[in-house]
Order: C-alpha cells, then structure tokens, then sequence
C-alpha cells in the first residue's frame, strides 16, 4: 500500500525555501514488534526544529539516513496493535510523545523517557508524522480526552509538552510575588505563558521582538510586555526591581542567552527550551549569585496526560492553524518568516 | 589602640608577589552599633580570592576604598559584644559566616544571608580578619564545638562552608551508583571532597594537574583519581560509563568549565564553586540532554553548624598549615604556587 | 497610661459564653528591649483558638498565668521601637506574625520561627491584641501593602497565614488532574480554598456541614461541594474516581481524621490544620497505601509576604466582620454558632 | 511437570506454628503472556508478613483463593521468557521486585510500580516463590551483579528494598547533627540501619527490646542503643536533646507508634515500614508541632538497582541465614520466636 508523506532529502545549511521538503508516494508502514502501533494521522504540528533539521543542525544527534520522513508532533487514531499492546484499541485518537524511550533503561524506569539512555526522537531520528500513516510505540500514545480532536490536539505532544515541562519546573519554584519571563511568544512560548499561570502566582513578563506576538501574549494573561530592543535587559530589571526568579527561554539564539542570564536575579534559574545559538558567560557571574541555567527538552508521558487535563477544562488553549500535508512547505516559510501565530498543523487529505 | 593588620594598597592585574599586601599598625576597630561583636583574631584563612582581589578581579563588586584588611574566613574570641547581643558571651570561641546578611530581607529571613539583596562580604568588602581584631555582625557568629581551637577551625568560615553547601546540593541528588567529578583538590576541594563521602553513597572521581593533589585525594576517600590532560573528558566519560551525574568544580578557569560541561550526562548537573574563567557552550547542548548548571557562593550559618557537627566527630578534617601574620605574603605565595596542601592560615602573633 | 484589653480570667471546659472574656481597663504595655516595637491596634482577629483556650485546651502548652489579654491576629500601626530595630518606623501600617520565636535557634535561622526551639505564641502565651496597644518582637512586624488598612488585614496574620502556609505545602504537590478536598469552609477553610486555587491548577472539592459555607465555597471558586453527611468519604472516591491526592483539614475534631484518610488516594497526604479531636487508624492503612499525615501551625514571616501580594492583587480576599473590642464576647458567640462568614475582627474604638 | 511448593490451606488468626504451610507437590507453572518470565527459584526470603498472612491479617486486601503460594522476596535464574521481552536472556541471575505493577497507570510510568493503580504483590495475591520455580512479570526482574548469587539476593527484594526505600526517604531531609532512630533491628532493621547510614551523615539510635538485636545494630554502625522499656521516649529524649529528627519503625505494633510520635522533635517524621497495630494521637500533637507521618511499602525497580550497588561494594550487607524449602515451617517458627539474626532464606533443593 503506498501513501503520501513529506520527505527530507537533503541538508541545506542556508535553506530559504520554500522548497524545504519533497511531498511524494511511499510505502505504508507495518508493525515489526509486538509493542508497535500503526497510528493513521489526524494532525501534525510544524517546529521550528523542522527548519533547524533542514538547516542541518540535527545532524549529528540524528544519524539517520536521507530521505526520511519529518514529523514529530503527532495525533491520529490507533489503526492496529502489536501482540503485546495493551491499554489501547484500533479507533481510538490519540496524542504521541515523540521521545522514544527504550522502556527498561532507569531514566525510562522513572518515567523520564526523554531522558532515555537510548532515545530515538521520532520525526527527527525515524520517520515521522507528515504522512498518511505512521508506525511509533505503543507506550507513547496518549488517549485524548473526550471530544478532542487529534488535528487540535497534536501541538499538544511537543509545543504543549515542551513548554509545560519546562514551565512546571518553572513553576516549583515560583512564589507570589516573584516574576517569570518568558522570552519568544511562538508555538512554545504561548503555550508555556498559559501553563505557567495555570501553576502558579508569580508575575509573568512576555518578551518578543514582534507587537503582534506580545498583544497575543497580554490577551493570554501576561503582566507585563517588553518588547525586545537594546534595553531589554533594564526593562526588566526595573520591572522586577532587581531582576527575575525565572527566564524561561523559547529563543535562545542570538544575544538572547547573554540578556537572559543578565535579567536574573541572586539565585535565579534561566530555563533554556530553545536553541541554535551560544551562551557565554565569566563563572564568576554564575557563582557570585548563585545563579542556574537548566535545560529542558520534551517532557514525560505523565506530563502530557496533566496538559490534556488542563487542556479539557479549557484553562490552557493551543493556537492552531491548519494546513493541508501537500502544503508542508508553505507551513514551514510562514514559521520561518513569522506568520503563524501559534501554531502550523498539517492535516492529511484523508482525515481533514 | 593599634593592632598589625594586613592591607591591600593598590590593584595589580600582574601581581606575582611577594608583596601583595602590607603588614602595618593601624587603630583597632570599635563596636559602633548594638547588634556587633569585637572578635579577637585567632586564626585567618588565606584564599585564592585573596590573590583575585589582589588582581582587581572583585573591584566592581566590592566598591571599597583602599587600603583595607583582607582576610574573610575568620575565627577567634568574642572580646566585646553590643548592648543588643545575646546568645554569645565575651571569651566565646567562635569562627564567623563571612557573609553580612541584613537579616531582613526575605534571604535573609530565609537563613540565605550569601544571598541577601544588600549581601557585604567581610574580608572582601569591609575590614576583614588579616589582623589583630575585627567587628562583624553578632548574627554571623557560630560558637565552636568543644575543644576546637580557632586556628583549626578559621577555614571552615569560607573553604570548609563553601565547599559543603556545593557538596550538599550535589549530594542532594546523587545515588548509589552514580559518578561525582570533583575538580581541584585544594583549599576547598579537599574538604568538597570529604563532605560528598559523607553526605552520599555516589562514587567520586578526582581530577587534579597534581599528583601530589591526586594522592591526597586518595588518602581523603576519592573512588578514582583522573590526572587532569587533554584526555581528561574521555577519561572520565570511561570511568563512568556515559557521563558523570555531577561535576563539582573548585577550578572554573581556562578550558576546565567546557571540559565539565562535556563530561556531565544526561540531565547532570555542573555545579560552579571556583571562578576566573569563561563558559561557553551552544544552548542545544544545555537544552538537548537536560544540562544544569548551577552557581555557589558561600553557605547558611545553619550549614556552618552541620560542618562542625562532622567536623566534632571527625567525620571530615580540615588540612591546615599555620603562617604568622606578618609572613602573609609568603603564605599567599605559596598559595599561588601550588605548595600548600589544604589551607594555609595567619594566625596573629598574640594568639600564636 | 491606661487602655481598655479584653482578658481571660478562668478556665472553663464548658465555657458556653457569652461571657468568655473580660473587657477591663489595664496599664499600657511598654518597650522594656532593644528589638522590641509597641503598636497600636488596628485590628485583631477572633479565632477558634480564642475558645479553645478559653475552654483550657492550651492549658499545658501556655504555662501562662490569669488574667492575660487574648488575640494572637494583629495589626496595627507602629508606635515607637527599640534602639536595635531598623526596617520599621513609628507609623508604618504592619500586620504581625503571632510565633514570636528567639531569631537564633536553627529552625529561626531558616525562617521557620514557627518551629523555634522557644517558641512564644502572642495572644497565647503573653498578652495579644485584644486591646489598644501591645508590645511585640520587630522582627515580627510585616508592612501592610500600600492602600491595605490594619483591620482587613489583621486576619491575614492566622487565618490567612496558617491557612496559606498550608495550602502551599499542598499545591507543591498537586498537579493537574489531581483533586484536593477541603474540610471547613470557615475563617481558615475560606482562605486555603482562595491560596490553593491560586497556587496549583488542581480540582479542589469542599466540604462543610453548613450549606451556606458550601454556597461561600462556590463562589470563592471551589470545583466540587459536598455535604458533610455520613457517606461524605463515599462521594469524595466517586468525584474523585479513587481518592483525593491532598486533604486539607481545618476541622480534625471528631471523626473527621478518620474520614480524611480513608478518602486519600495511594500516597496521597492528609494535611491537618485544625485541632481539638484524635486520629486512630491501623499502622497497616499508612504502610500499605504509602499514606502521609502532615501538621500545619502558623506559617513564615515571608510566607506572610507571599499572601499579602496575593492580597493586594485581588487574588484572595479575606472576608470579614468587625466588631467593636466592646463586643469580644458577641464576636466569640458568633464564632462558636457559626454565624460568621469568613473572619470576625475587634476594632479598638480609637482606630474604628 | 511438577515441583516442590509451599502453600497456605487456611487462615488462622491465631497460628502458633510449627504447621503455617504445607509442602507438596504441584503442577509447574508456565508463561501466558508474551510480557511474562519463568523463573528456576535460588532463594526466598521469609518474612514476617507470612506469618501476617496466615493469621490472615492480609485476608480483605488479598482476594485470593487457598491454596496459594507464599514467598514474596524471590531471586533466580531466568529460565524462560515470553515473545514481548527484552533485556534479561534465559539463564540470567535475577532479583524480583514483588509489587507487580500494570507498567501503564500513571504511578507505574513515575516508576512507582509500588504504588499501582491495579497493584498485585507476588507471593501475597499471586503464588510466590516458595516453590522450584515462578513466573512473573518480566519487568520485575533485576539483573544481579557480577558475583552475586541469587540466593544471597532474595531478600534484597523486600527486606532489603523496603528498608532501603524509607531509609532513602529518611536520609533525604536529615543533615549532620540530626538524629535519626531506627525501632526494630531484625530482617528489614538491620538493612534500613546500614543504608541510613551509607546515605547520610546523621546519628543513629537504634532501639530493640532484644539485647542481641542491639549488640548486632553496634556491629552494623549504629551510634547509640536503646533496649525497650517503659522509658524508652525518655531515653531518646535525652539523647537526642529534644527528639529526634526522623523515626524509621520496622515495628509499628503495641504501643511503638504511640512511643514513636512522641520522641519526634518539632517538625520531625514517623516513617512507618512496619505494621500490625494501630496510632493513636490528638489531632493537635501532630498540629502543634508540625510532626509527619510517612507510609512506606516496598520499593521501585530504580531502588533495587541502588541497593545492589550499594551491595556489590560491600557498603551494606544483608545477614541470611539459609533453610531447605522442606525446612519451611523452621524457618517461620524461628522468625516467630526472634532466633533469626538478620533474614531466613529458604533454597529448593534442586539450587541448594
């Protein structure tokens, strides 16, 4: 059986588009393992990973052969089982955690298969959910709530899950009173502004270079808006009186980190979710006041179910905007030219 | 009244010695409000922040007019106490927290005085304890276990309490079977070194330029030694099998904080504790495998408590070599050269 | 000087009112330490303690000789302070932190004067703020937000902060999707439903034998009522679908210890708050479900500040009723008839 | 085929040995599912919850019909597994954590099989391994380390992972100076003493009412020794000069938790392993002091991995006293009457 899908094939480091993948005929494929699922999609979200894969960037950790299929935030209906598969049954809509963990290393033991000893990203290390079909592990489908559709829900499994990992953690540490920034209002941002307030009290910053996206970021429930310039720095400093509990980064490019860690305050955390770029900084500014930076990548199976709970009482809202498989390319040059508010999900002809 | 004191004249970015700073008679200090203790120097330690003020490495920070009195890891005798103390008693023995907490602001009602908002280090930015006498706050005092002397016990005030409250968070989370990477076994790291041992179950890895250091490390309970090389990350990447869980890091200059970074695994954290270098790594190598980094300065007078608790019983053992007052510079030299094995210490004529 | 101050003169175990206490003329209190501050009472809070104590429940706990002025809910404008005070002035509005602990011992050190080693409650064991004036610790003293006046804030200083000091505890576990029961929805129970709602994202159910107090509940935001009834532990597992994660108990009298740990989940903690009944339940019940039971009393100085920036943006509300000092024994009738919503103040005539 | 077993025919709440089980021969059981494992039994340690089972003190939780299998501390040699498993081959030497959890819910994806939705404890609701062979789940099983024989592993499975697991919880908030008592040094005792010990720098007090038991807690590194009495809080009292920090009751019956309670400091924790009797306390006991309460049953698969390696250098050691699986009623009766010193293994004879 062959079906459609949208292929890399090959690196670009100075892609532009908007020719970034190819959408062609490939074969359907199967379960190998009795712990498989063969998932019809219903939805799959675009990243901006999309176009740091396509730049190259992955390259290394991915170690995959071209072509393949991209795709890592996926929903769709279980279409068949392994043997062993238990818990899930063909016809239900389901959300996927794109980290595939191994299951038995003790990073997976605690639920932490983004932590796996042997993790394989799916999207990025195997192919994908910019097809028709796609086959992942049953351990990492998630049922979706009651009268959620998998197309709404699919940003769910990596801007949702992404940023409500790193905004959880965020959160722990976050007392009335305090101030969190939240640096980049994209698909990430906008989701961790909104998980953020649902879990905690402390003041939310909202930092972007665009007026549309911090007008977003206020009807969402951000405090403050700084738009970013060359005094982003002081801003918040005055903001904060003295410097923020919390950055939690969805740019991390650029002189973002270098701002990011100057707007902290003693014994601040800067949360790093986004990429591409470099931090540098003296030690001394790390030590002298107590300062963390933590990285965050993915998030756990458990964590997704609380997002949905969240999600199915209407207290956090995915901004999407679809778009057909067959205009993949599109989706990713409004992604990269800023157009999307929110985010891209691409919807295969047969379910939309 | 005049004492001997030590006192830095002027900043030096090339100071190589061995005159860093002068020993001359100076006015004693005075109680001048109710809530201050004279103490009578018994015993200052000599640090390697010692040599970066010497440098003009904290004169941002400090804001101080010259000349002033080093010394910031004090012990001694209570010889005067103001019309608001209580709790201690003229003739007490006692080693001082270095770090001048206000004591109202929410660090400081928290016991986090090494993070107040108006934080005055004593030594560094006030008179410190190179000398006969000295004021500090009563609140910074911390009565000696039994049968403990004050030159014994000085440098618990700064390389014993720094080094614990870093190897506290880390052994925080370590766990039977996991690696621990302590960097620089000198003044802080030996003690570092020892109350890790006591603290956790996680095997721990030494890494030294030294030999000597590396031998001392072993006699002090390290599970392995690792002579610092341009190998040293892949050794340590060996021993561990995929990365250590904590890297400790008394040295944070030159290429060291790079080499931590890329010998942490998975969701490790590189806990910051020396100063003088540059960190610079891609955000998608914090990001990707959860990396944390995680500054220390100092520690809680309720931290210095629990050190001489295991200090009383000989769980951990400050190494010490004692040098007059008036042969600091020498002291500092030897520092500066690597010859001194734990900490040196001045220790005033008077109370010799 | 004299001033008018509401006094227990006897124990009494069936103390039915309304005579509780004794509204007399007494000597104005004075400074007689250096960290001490008197304030003029704005406001003072009347609390079920005040009947507890009246009834000789604290009896042994206060070792305190009759006649002594009650009311451990303060605030007040400061009046004068001792020669070591610094951070208050003589005017400043400020609500006061009733566990006067000695500022020395470790659990102080930490913040935690609730858990001194000398602990002294004001109100309970020395003269409180049932009167005009009273002399406390300064260190005690917490600035009222701009705009927020002393007697709508006395409130804050116990039923607000013990309920928030509580309801913090439990929100640091509680994640989306969990369910947190509240037991009383009286002058703490009001406030932990308000604290709890703002500090997690968790579905919060509560109970009261009183229909209006459930009607409260709702309307301060409360996800799930139940009636007190003899199958209320049946209709938390039903609404819960297994157990609630937290029960936050402001009653624990009669058999409500009993109920709130059979309607707890697997590992699920039983936080008590209230006081006056007895908990009994087989070892093998904690064992086998890996249950918790948590003691609450008071909270910290910056947990105070914490609620207080809930306040002063509207994010919880103390709800209260004055009284005129006059009127003490009205108010503890009220109290002890539930025919209060929220929390009762006294209001010195001077200041009302 | 058949095998060698050890079964429970009936309850009896008031069995007095030496008759608890009957030996005989049964059918051998088989692999029915693709996630399960046979394993060839090297040991199985017996512990006093037998003797709980057959006074029939687990009748409501168990469910199951008589006769069954007992033995829930088992290790072995796999000897089959089924389609769906990777990770252990047959002939590998393995430990089995007991609590067989649904590998889906959400405590089993935190790694907390413990803590199960769908719980069920091999060897207590399912036959065990007091048998020849068993067959479990295969993500139960843990591979020995080098050199570890599996009938010297067994009773790592409870005594050894129950006790590690509270001891680890214990350890996590006691700091140096802190004391920490442990009631009850037999199988689970004298391991929870050892892994306090290797995982933390507090005192130990151990109490016994056996004289033997206390001198063998000396051997083990316990600090100080309490023989049970009618003054035994007044002995720890004294001790630890106001209580101590945490409690670890391997007990839990008679009047221990009564005691256990009130020989906690302000603030400190009852970890309750043990189990058979009941607590009674006034609400306001654990109120007015902040006191905890911590349930603690069986362990996780991480922690297993810990302790053994914690094990594998020699760090703790388990003391096993080894019986024929005939010998079964011996071995029982011993441990009814206290002449076990540390843990009863029984060894089918085919592995003796």
């Amino acid at each position: 059986m062959m079906m459609k899908a949208a292929r890399i094939h090959d690196f670009d480091p100075d892609a532009k588009g908007p020719d970034y993948l190819r959408v062609e005929e490939v074969t359907e494929p199967e379960i190998t393992r009795p712990d498989q699922a063969l998932v019809r999609v219903g939805g799959a979200g675009v990243c901006r990973t999309d176009l740091h894969i396509v730049q190259g960037l992955w390259r290394e950790v991915q170690q995959t052969e071209l072509p393949y299929i991209l795709g890592h935030e996926n929903a769709g209906w279980v279409e068949e089982i392994g043997s062993a598969v238990e818990g899930v049954s063909p016809g239900d809509p389901v959300v996927i955690v794109p980290a595939l963990g191994d299951g038995t290393c003790r990073a997976c033991r605690r639920g932490e298969d983004n932590r796996c000893d042997n993790l394989v990203w799916q999207g990025i290390q195997i192919d994908g959910g910019y097809a028709d079909y796609l086959v992942t592990k049953a351990r990492n489908l998630v049922p979706l709530p009651e009268g959620m559709e998998p197309k709404a829900a699919a940003a769910y499994a990596d801007a949702g899950l992404s940023s409500y990992h790193a905004a959880k953690r965020a959160a722990a540490e976050l007392l009335p009173g305090d101030h969190a920034v939240v640096i980049g209002i994209g698909g990430l941002g906008h989701m961790g502004l909104q998980a953020l307030s649902a879990l905690c009290a402390a003041k939310i910053i909202a930092v972007d270079v665009s007026e549309e996206a911090l007008a977003f970021a206020e009807e969402l429930g951000a405090d403050h808006l700084v738009q970013a310039s060359d005094h982003t720095v002081e801003d918040v400093m005055t903001l904060t009186g003295g410097g923020a509990a919390v950055v939690l980064d969805f740019v991390a490019e650029h002189d973002v980190p270098q701002a990011a860690m100057a707007m902290l305050r003693t014994g601040g955390n800067y949360l790093v979710v986004g990429y591409g770029g470099e931090l540098r900084t003296p030690t001394m500014a790390i030590m002298g006041q107590e300062k963390r930076i933590t990285g965050n990548v993915g998030g756990t199976h458990d964590e997704l179910i609380e997002l949905l709970a969240l999600a199915a009482e209407d207290t956090v809202r995915l901004h999407v905007r679809e778009y057909a498989l067959d205009d993949v390319n599109e989706a990713l040059d409004d992604l990269s030219n800023g157009r999307i508010r929110g985010r891209g999900v691409l919807v295969p002809s047969a379910t939309s």
